[in-house]
């Protein structure tokens, strides 16, 4: 049972999203515009990026919600990427700069003053640019909160994979604003 | 100097968000709907709260300059409570409420998962209800971004206490979203 009160059968942070609109709006407005915006990563890439911080913070909510976003994106062809990432990220088959980026972002999820020059400097040789190193770090912070939020809250966790499924597959053709809106209305 | 390209002179947050405009609004929004929006728990609570979580994340900026907005909310009779708290909230001059609500954001701080139903318990009886829960666990949880963001791009801590003063003031009496839009206005 969640620590506040929240209708039930919502999962995850829908849930306190669907209570307190106020700051839903803004929430999903940042992962709009981070994971789905322009940047020089793909929509793919960053949501590996949020999915593997996630499973870093033992996040299960967001780490299979963000996964089925993940394989989405990433398509028929690449279903094993997010498997392998989070078994270990550097025998992973991602490209040297995602290597570094993810790099990045682990170290931004045990705390932001981790992250070295020589960090920044491997995933400048790799090809990122600042905006990618930008959206990295904002991304691993982001789910630093969102991971929280779910988890502080004691949000329901559903077990079956169809339903991350289905969510994974909205947030990768819908996106997050469209996504809870229609969650909501229903 | 700053991991990615950002103007000088710009301190903390401010610089990537100058930068990067697209993140900084939903950004600005989501903490001028929690620091400032309708609750139950005051302003100056939630800063305190926004403080104490950038302390024990040892974010430099982010401490100084919420620490400053709360100083400035409290008012002048009552200036000791910011560095009393930081010290050691269960001997700070505030109300039981707020120590059980500063016991859960620390908590969320290391994990959401450490929130246990007793630390909630606590905090019902000591008068908080759903709203001031859910605020707790989202502005620590929102922390937890900022000062990754701040410290993951090593944007500049400024030493100057009159700096943090101006900052705080600004954030007390005009909010984020008009704060920021001044600033980069100037």
């Amino acid at each position: 049972m969640a620590h506040i009160s929240i209708p039930e059968g919502i999962p995850g942070i829908v849930g306190p999203m669907t209570v307190y609109p106020e700051t839903a709006q803004p929430l999903n407005a940042l992962a709009e515009a981070l994971l789905r915006g322009q940047s020089s990563l793909t929509p793919a890439e960053r949501e590996l990026i949020a999915t593997y911080v996630s499973h870093r913070n033992e996040c299960r909510f967001c780490t299979m919600s963000h996964a089925s976003a993940t394989r989405h994106l990433y398509g028929a062809a690449q279903q094993n990427i997010v498997d392998e990432v989070l078994c270990d990220p550097e025998t992973a088959p991602v490209s040297d700069k995602m290597k570094a980026l993810l790099a990045i972002a682990a170290k931004v999820q045990q705390g932001g003053r981790n992250v070295r020059p020589e960090d920044i400097a491997k995933a400048r040789s790799a090809g990122a640019d600042d905006k990618a190193i930008h959206d990295t770090v904002l991304t691993a912070a982001a789910f630093c909160m969102f991971n929280r939020y779910v988890d502080g809250l004691a949000t329901w966790t559903p077990d079956e994979a169809a339903m991350y499924d289905r969510m994974g597959a909205n947030l990768a053709t819908r996106g997050y604003v469209r996504s809870i809106q229609e969650h909501v209305v229903q």
